[in-house]
């Protein structure tokens, strides 16, 4: 991104200029509303990923590419509640590229397309003079009555997540600085989070049925970056207990042996496709219950949304611990 | 694009992995098709535009260029009789870029948009390493029992376009190898064609409100290449009559003025924003008739479709006419 210009205030620029009417629900939340009848809602999502910026050849192959341009889309609408029905492609091609780039890469597409019961509707192909770029615009559906803003938390909710932290960034720093650790079994989850991410397609529509939760959104820029997003459009403050984030063994195996602080990598670390979500705190316990016996796995409080004004204090057991985070980045 | 791999061979490639089942279009005509409900159905549209592939910074302004962008997607609801509503718009920007581009690319989606009646409703922004990128998603309104399709034409039908051919074709030709002549008023109306084109929405729209009127599409990629992919949808061929193709004044003392043959130059020429619609011969004229009241201007019958699958005859006066036509490439 070019100095001095950062996506949030390109986003602020486009909302200014190109505000929108209710009931639509334009930029700024992962995905647009378009209401379809009385009841129903279409989402609309759209995101573009470049070589060189959001993705290295030496880090993922054609094929983990497809299906994560894929999963990137799902994730959004999963994010609001909806289930993803239809995708369109636009893939830009250098000519150094080969066709078993371009055929690995629509293997990748159709597995994710398959998984998720998503329709390649239609795209465009055009040249590129020296990098890929794929943008992909995904359209779900929707009960309007159901739909989970990033505005919809409140003061006291319990912030939760709904899946391991810091993995897809922990992968990442392995294929990039550990590379013959790519092939340690103990590290496979992770480099499957960094290079294979499941978007938590069934988790959104789940989770949207509940009248207790609350405001919901996608982790794909990582905790300290989408968290401020939330509070900011809820108008509310968070305190996060770092005890309290869902850290798997071999994340923190891989964080103790490169002397990385955990806590701080979870709470950076993008391309992360778990949900972010508030949850009434009287009938979080009981949500908890009723999810695990669905997914059979629970879900993970990790702090309570407070009143003041899109701050988030880090507590270490109560304390407050400085991590030093700073925003997620691709590569570029 | 890759040498050995066209837009053709890529999109023949998607629609047969990527199969959709009726009532849904898929990949191959302007937009897909999404019924809403009984009677009316979203179309849905894709473009990208490369730097350096599409536009180069020497032949267009920022704001031209985001007003085009958005016109160019405009055209292909416009091509289906739709009625086009609402924009995603994704952004790649190298860190070259300065905020005079991207102030004046923004002015020229608004114009776009406002004109149109179009509203933005999200997109995407992201880092490029080198060349500026813009993808945009456009979803549209139409009756379904209105929607033209590229399938639709009849043996016996006029072919017919409802503006001029060339203008854009001539414009770049004048930004590439004729600087001096952009300030020549001579040639206003050919560099705006190609710096500032206009999307017939509400030609699409009138056109698609008549039975008369079977198959439609939108020129963007030239006669040569885009009446064979109407052809091949309709499972027919076509002659096209030389001397019907409506040439500007202009148009023609340019081809003169540079010894270019207007023929083939209007036969190639792409990013012409204007319809090309098949008519039931019996009502073509009456059809005009209306077409001119409403519009002030007529449309152009230029040929004819036949039996011949796939084939298209161009003749001069009646006698077989070699044009030496190439397809309409961009810069890359």
């Amino acid at each position: 991104m070019r100095p001095g210009f950062t996506e949030e205030s390109f986003v602020q620029k486009l909302t200014e200029r190109f505000k929108v009417a209710s009931p639509l629900l334009g930029i700024g939340d992962d995905c647009a509303i378009i209401p379809k009848d009385a009841s129903m809602a279409w989402c609309v999502t759209t995101d573009a990923l470049v070589e060189g910026v959001h993705f290295l050849p030496l880090t993922i192959s054609a094929r983990h590419l497809g299906y994560k341009s894929i999963a990137a889309n799902a994730s959004d609408i999963a994010a609001m509640g909806g289930k993803p029905l239809y995708a369109f492609l636009s893939l830009g091609i250098p000519k150094s590229c080969d066709s078993d780039f371009l055929d690995g890469f629509l293997d990748g597409i159709e597995e994710g397309l398959k998984e998720m019961g998503i329709k390649l509707l239609g795209g465009d192909t055009v040249g590129s003079l020296s990098h890929v770029f794929i943008n992909i615009t995904m359209v779900g559906e929707a009960a309007l009555d159901k739909i989970k803003k990033r505005a919809m938390g409140k003061v006291g909710d319990f912030v939760c997540v709904d899946g391991y932290l810091g993995e897809s960034a922990a992968g990442l720093d392995i294929l990039l600085h550990d590379f013959e650790k790519t092939h340690d079994a103990a590290y496979a989850s992770l480099l499957e989070a960094h290079r294979h991410p499941k978007a938590h397609v069934a988790e959104g529509e789940w989770l949207a049925q509940h009248t207790s939760v609350h405001a919901m959104m996608d982790l794909s820029d990582g905790l300290f970056t989408d968290l401020p997003r939330l509070l900011q459009a809820s108008q509310c403050g968070a305190t996060i207990n770092l005890e309290q984030l869902p850290l798997s063994s071999s994340f923190k195996h891989y964080c103790n042996a490169k002397d990385k602080n955990p806590f701080r990598l979870a709470v950076e670390g993008g391309e992360e496709y778990c949900l972010l979500f508030t949850v009434a705190p009287s009938q979080a316990s009981s949500l908890n219950e009723a999810f695990r016996s669905h997914f059979g796995r629970a879900f993970y409080p990790i702090g309570t949304l407070n009143s003041e004004l899109s701050v988030t204090h880090y507590l270490l057991n109560g304390k407050p611990e400085l991590l030093h985070a700073v925003p997620f980045q691709h590569f570029s």
